[in-house]
């Protein structure tokens, strides 16, 4: 059966898009740590990250980058933070997360946006991409 | 003036080294979230993860990926994450945690391992590598 990931790669699911190439794709968490929170994923469903063949573990983490790079652009923050766990979506996926204080990077604190403020973050961190 | 990740690499301050390249180097989380906590950090000094020049980045990454592998053999878990955080050392580091709860991601619930277990985690490690 389908990850939840790839039916948002599928449009199944809508998503706020941040970046899409032929193996990757990047969209804005849902229940987001802080404002900009994205997650990056493989197209390819491999549950754990180790797991990854190494030439698809190394582009995420190069496409991961480009993201995260224009993440810091336009979100205010102390620096972006790279998160992998795995424990709840069994589909390898990078959480990058706009940094302020060591709670945004615990998955305890979370950020209430509206829609508006989703489309304003993905606007904002495509501009720079 | 070094950090102190530069004084672990220099020998200055000691550690339970899990292995060294030119350019990088992993050892022993001293104040691990679970047994086999490792720390995985570029020699170059580079604060923010996203700052480091692409190659070294890639490179640090791949690293971490060996090391990584290493740990899901020697150490007991569901799966190793990776978590960059970096608002405490100002020398990029990548956590590397095996994982069996969320709570493990979390660096809030801390192992308090003898001198003993750090050296078998290390020699457990070190012997997949």
């Amino acid at each position: 059966m389908a990850t939840i990931f790839t039916k948002i790669i599928n449009g199944e699911i809508p998503c706020y898009k941040i970046a899409e190439t032929d193996d990757f794709f990047a969209f804005l968490d849902i229940n987001p740590n802080a404002k900009g929170h994205t997650l990056c994923i493989p197209k390819k469903e491999v549950d754990k990250l180790f797991d990854l063949d190494e030439a698809t573990f190394n582009g995420l983490m190069a496409f991961s980058r480009k993201v995260a790079k224009a993440i810091e652009k336009a979100i205010p923050c102390n620096r972006v933070g790279l998160t992998v766990i795995g424990l709840e979506v069994p589909h390898a996926h990078v959480h990058l997360i706009p940094l302020n204080a060591m709670d945004d990077a615990k998955f305890t604190k979370k950020e209430n946006l509206t829609t508006e403020q989703f489309k304003e973050a993905a606007e904002a961190i495509k501009s720079y991409l």
